[in-house]
């Protein structure tokens, strides 16, 4: 393949950022993984693990980590970007001029950006001016940690080039981590926004106490508005039945290891907002996506009522109960 | 509505059964719930609770427990019909006289009998000699345990009639069980069948020690089959997405209650058949299923991997580890 990854920008060193770099170092590429903090960086090349956000993963040889993004981006023919939704823009703006011309920009990035409703590599390519056959999106059913312990998962690579796409799934191939391409970027980049509003749903239902049958009518009714969604944006609705879409919103709505589903859970046991934000040290990207899934939603006259009732819960004061109450009374005009 | 259900004859005294006649019940119809054992059937209405399969739970005052299936089933608008797959035709035979002319046949089994590949609805129509119209079937994420808690939960009902579909959605609607009709007898049937083998493999997966990623791709991987099958049969694709295959399958997959999921685990953690048959105290019902769903599937030329695999591991000694290794590698060819 003429466009082959042999070196790999990761920024920046979160957990799935962290196990993605593990993921393409394992795979043959030299990865650099950036890191905002040097102490962070400086343990990271010390210990070759990151304690911070994957603790107890040795990380292979093959990634160097750094706090010089300038440095992390020199020669890089593909840059992975992983950073919280909501801040992508500004910190790719500092970096924008840093990367090559040619490299690939490849989101692992799961949300939709507030006030604008731009997917992820939207912002990317209107910071970058990047063409959209060089950006690339990688969704699926991947909880970083399960991959970090190198346990068979597959994922879905998209990008409007075939070319890229195929580079990209070459680089990222491992005994236990298998990619597939697809074409379908906006269906993969909703699947993966919209499950994490679908996924604090299902842990406001836990927390609650309901148990599987309510769960499993939440991840039902959630695919289905979330290809409703789709479809309205031009996606094609067989990427919603597939690992993009099913299968990440089935492994996020399950997982202990999920922040959107354990956020939703303390809703449910009766914490506010802000006690549950002080309690997780941080605000899950669902709290804040459900606001910018719904405005696109508005925006192209598509019903979401599972998204609303989160949008109502997160922002508007209601109590968790009765959202509960009425996602599953409102079901009766779907089936 | 003509047809509505006053009196019901619920066969038998099984933990789904059990519950289900607290449906009835709760929505108003006057109950005879069969056992085929005297002391349960004494033990029930001595009691008001079924100890042997939902102990715990107070079953109201419109149920009747008797051993007498001709009692059971005298005057009985609605029969319903809750019995293992594969002695339905067995019991049914036995019984098939005294079903009232009209009465409507409901099926809440999920199998597919060995041998005759038939569906439960097509074993009772050839029993009974039942006109399409007065055999409906129940799907959906139906796990006994929660609704016996009056959990919130959804199902289908399926039914070529719709005036007999419309009354048992009446029969059965309660503050806590929400029905929806469709008129995919098929569709909804074939989900409830091949779920039971696919939770099989979810448990197998867990049991060796894989987390959520896996159990995500197995599930969508193992819709998709169904779906396939289905189509082949002649069924609605859209049934699949909904309540009684996708919402059926993620609670079976997901929930310790599943007894298919439970028996997979215990073959994963390394058990044979036999030891695992010992332990649970009954085959479950994918074990048998799993052949009928594969004999069905090689009739009409469609390819069900995850089924296959079940099959290996179940009947032909084929390791668990083999069976996840090659689940996760043909992934491959298909997203």
């Amino acid at each position: 393949m003429t466009r082959a990854v042999t070196r790999a920008a990761v920024l920046s060193a979160g957990s799935w950022g962290t196990t993605f770099a593990k993921v393409l170092a394992d795979a043959g590429s030299e990865v650099t993984l950036f890191a905002r903090r040097p102490e962070l960086a400086a343990a990271i090349t010390a210990d070759r693990e990151n304690a911070d956000y994957l603790p107890g993963v040795r990380l292979p040889d093959g990634i160097t980590a750094t706090d010089d993004a300038a440095r992390a981006l020199e020669g890089a023919d593909l840059v992975v970007l992983s950073i919280p939704s909501q801040t992508l823009r500004q910190n790719l703006a500092e970096w924008a001029h840093l990367v090559p011309a040619d490299a690939t920009l490849l989101s692992l990035m799961k949300g939709i950006e507030l006030g604008s409703t731009r997917r992820m590599s939207e912002v990317v390519r209107e910071v970058t001016g990047a063409s959209p056959d060089r950006v690339a999106v990688l969704s699926g059913p991947n909880l970083a940690r399960e991959i970090a312990e190198e346990q068979p998962s597959a994922t879905v690579i998209a990008c409007a080039d075939t070319d890229r796409a195929e580079a990209l799934q070459a680089a990222c191939h491992t005994r236990y981590f298998r990619p597939y391409t697809n074409p379908d970027v906006v269906g993969c980049e909703l699947g993966g926004a919209v499950k994490n509003v679908i996924a604090l749903a299902a842990g406001v239902a836990e927390g609650l106490g309901f148990g599987d049958n309510t769960r499993a009518s939440l991840i039902t009714r959630g695919l289905a508005e979330t290809a409703r969604l789709g479809q309205a944006l031009g996606a094609d609705p067989l990427t919603f039945a597939g690992l993009a879409g099913l299968g990440d919103l089935v492994a996020t709505c399950s997982s202990p290891l999920s922040r959107n589903r354990t956020f939703g859970e303390h809703l449910g046991r009766g914490m506010s907002l802000e006690e549950t934000v002080a309690v997780t040290r941080q605000t899950a990207e669902g709290v804040k996506s459900c606001r910018s899934v719904l405005d696109l939603a508005q925006a192209h006259g598509v019903d979401v009522p599972i998204t609303e009732a989160v949008v109502r819960v997160c922002h508007e004061g209601e109590s968790p109960a009765q959202m509960v109450r009425e996602i599953m009374s409102r079901e009766a005009k779907s089936e």
